[in-house]
């Protein structure tokens, strides 16, 4: 068997049919069976219910035992109590795949809990079912229809996650919806009584659907295979991973949700020293550094050109960017020779950061005339774009139409820029910035360009993104 | 001379009448007369302009000298090279304040402008005014109706800004508004040839409209004053000090800002180590102690019993809280004991953070049952609630009045809560979820409760605030 042939796991994300057992029958309730239907699962659906003759439509059955045709998957929405006999009807039945979403196992904390784990991972590992969970959300992959929530994006991209936290895996979709940055598969796999995120990991390093990994792990039940499949996975794309659990009641509560141990501190800062695995703290951060690796392909070095309003916002925006490790060098005198015939107005500033005139139409004209100068420039490797929309409109009514004109402006001054870009969005909550802000970050993710809620998470994600191209060691 | 007696600067904040030299005679701009005019100044105005008769239709003047009536405050907004002269006809006029608004001075880095600043501080001295600038915003003050900014606010409030900067002044009076928390005064000075922050300090100290002091700076002239000026606030009121430059680039950028020296790092932190003034690194984090200072008055310890999202956001919320310096530990077994009989389903986390039922209505339930039984746990000693709107309601249509009833239920809920609160509203880009987070947001803060954009922020602001009740001492 080659190094890299492990078996495979595309029924799980592409199951030809799905049992139910434990379908909800009531109609108000968003259960499995309508939520799989609404997002447009293509395969079988066969709903289990005691007393259920049809559910959403579809025929019901009393025993997964009594569907005649073959069943590739399961979904078990059962009292943990009964889990066990469900998998035995499963293996007669001769499912390959279980998705547990019960909960009530080891993360109890009780000496039945932790038997009755061990009752469903024998019988998979008897009858050659791999089993998902217990205790997590399942599958979400909008190639196959398959969802954890009614509200994901049907859209498909090409990241992938996994993750021990449903809730977690819910707000990272959400977060990298908002900047339309999409998934190609994610699964939450909470106990990992068999499926683990070795597992997953050594699928989906050689998925060629997939470009970027993310991880959400509280522990790992094998670190000597987990690091290996880590390592498979970075040598063909980059792994993001969030660990949680790495302070004191962190890991308590860790423990408590998935029954995991988490692991020393000194083992996870092994693996970032033997992997170029970028480490995040939260799901924000992840979201961050996924869009930077997708939107920012290439970075010469870590020296940041700050394009936006000047005075104080630019010292802290220069202060937060070498906190986080880059630098915000001057320009070379070329530029700023060049750059005082864009703005010869007294106290504006151009050493870097550089000022556009104040107003939505003085940024536009700068965009225009201003960054293919800073393009050129040889002391910084990528600009970085202030857009302060409060500052700069107010919250005057027209702020929307504005300031989508002022991106549209940026969008094509871009084209012919070589400097990877990223621009921080500053938002506040009055409505009409907000609206503003969201209409501009739209416009400029759709374009491929990274957009961040501020400078410190823009910093952030740039440093991280640095150091993984540059196979710097990260600190967790 | 009692110890507190300082010249006073009411007339710096309440001029009774405003010359306006270098008034803008553009229909289409919008100048310092206008901009007086539309926010409600009601004291006398003067529009000062060689060609035109008439200003937003108040008469103007060739010269301030021409002026009949006594003039107490003049707005220079001339050409650097003609300020000197300006300057000495306010002096043959009595005006007693003058804001030079025309940069291009020391800050420009020339002999000349270093020459143009000891001459409009030289005139001022000979005269007694008292010059704000030059290169700053000036004054704002919503109860006398002068602002630097059309958009400002007209609410009054009890906090005090002193800015070198006028963005950053007008950023954090934006983040701010948008929390409900307003300014009673704010200045912006800028090259501080004459009026410096000691001076603000001094005044703002005996001021007793005014409950905290927030202050970003770059650099000062007399260490020893500003010390004994902050300490002296510090004996009546919180001090928040946003210190810019003191990272490399960071010095630079400030010194051409305001030509200002920022002085060693060491310095600053002495400054903390004598005083209990309380370092933030952005008006971001300024916005959210300043909403802490305002909206906690007490905090016994710094232990946090978490509401909210279970699972990994559970765990992650936890994590964010300890690293920033805060405690999460298990609720007594009392605590405990009760909250099973309220949330008694298999999976439930309780022993803290404690989960409420999934949607808006198991939030609702837990926070009529639930908060009072955290409120006499004698383990925790502040309620943070997270409120993850994405999480919980997805993208809905009716997300805004779903989640706006919410609030109502939680501002019910707590009215007889007497641990301290805090909510960490999460956000996204959708304009659902994001006018859901700013509707609750504003009913929240307007029932006095903090609410900081996530965990992350709320947990910092927190850790700082404890920090200042208790008189710990910060690090830079």
């Amino acid at each position: 068997m080659p190094a890299d042939h492990y078996p495979s796991l595309d029924g799980l994300f592409h199951p030809a049919s799905i049992a139910v057992i434990g379908a909800s029958s009531n109609p108000i309730e968003t259960g499995w069976v309508k939520r799989l239907l609404d997002f447009g699962y293509k395969g079988k659906i066969y709903p289990v219910n005691l007393k259920a003759k049809e559910i959403c439509g579809i025929k019901a059955y009393p025993n997964i035992c009594n569907v005649s045709d073959s069943v590739e998957y399961a979904i078990l929405n059962i009292p943990a109590e009964n889990t066990p006999q469900a998998m035995r009807d499963c293996a007669a039945k001769g499912v390959k795949f279980v998705h547990c979403y019960t909960a009530g196992f080891a993360e109890d904390g009780t000496e039945q809990g932790k038997q009755l784990e061990n009752e469903l991972a024998q019988i998979a590992q008897n009858n050659g079912i791999r089993l998902l969970g217990p205790n997590c959300m399942g599958v979400y992959c909008p190639a196959s229809g398959m969802t954890f929530s009614e509200d994901f994006p049907k859209e498909k991209g090409r990241i992938a996650l996994i993750s021990q936290s449903g809730a977690e895996a819910s707000r990272l979709v959400f977060l990298c919806q908002d900047v339309n940055l999409y998934f190609s598969k994610a699964v939450s796999y909470g106990n990992a009584v068999d499926l683990d995120a070795p597992d997953f990991l050594e699928y989906l390093a050689q998925d060629t659907e997939i470009d970027i990994i993310a991880l959400y792990i509280e522990g790992v039940k094998n670190a000597s295979r987990f690091m290996t499949a880590v390592k498979k996975c970075l040598e063909r794309k980059p792994v993001v991973i969030l660990k949680a659990g790495l302070t004191a009641n962190g890991a308590n509560v860790a423990l408590l949700h998935t029954g995991s141990r988490t692991g020393p501190r000194s083992a996870w800062q092994d693996l970032l020293k033997q992997t170029r695995a970028i480490p995040a703290q939260t799901m924000d951060e992840v979201a961050d550094i996924l869009q930077g690796l997708t939107r920012i392909k290439k970075l010469a070095g870590r020296r940041i050109a700050i394009v936006g309003r000047g005075g104080g916002i630019g010292v802290v925006a220069t202060e937060i960017c070498e906190r986080a490790g880059l630098k915000v060098p001057a320009f070379s005198s070329e530029t700023q020779k060049q750059l005082i015939q864009i703005r010869p107005d007294p106290g504006a500033m151009l050493r870097n950061p550089v000022e556009p005139k104040l107003g939505l139409e003085g940024a536009a004209d700068f965009y225009l005339k201003g960054l293919p100068v800073i393009d050129r420039d040889t002391e910084t490797d990528l600009i970085l774009i202030q857009m302060a929309v409060d500052v700069y409109g107010g919250h005057t009514p027209d702020l929307v139409q504005n300031v989508t004109e002022n991106v549209y402006t940026l969008c094509a001054a871009i084209d012919n820029i070589k400097k990877p870009l990223a621009v921080a969005l500053f938002t506040g909550g009055h409505i009409d910035t907000v609206q503003a802000v969201a209409a501009a970050g739209d416009i400029l993710t759709k374009a491929g360009i990274p957009v961040f809620s501020g400078v410190e998470a823009a910093a952030r994600a740039v440093s991280k993104i640095y150091g993984y191209y540059r196979h710097l060691e990260f600190q967790l």
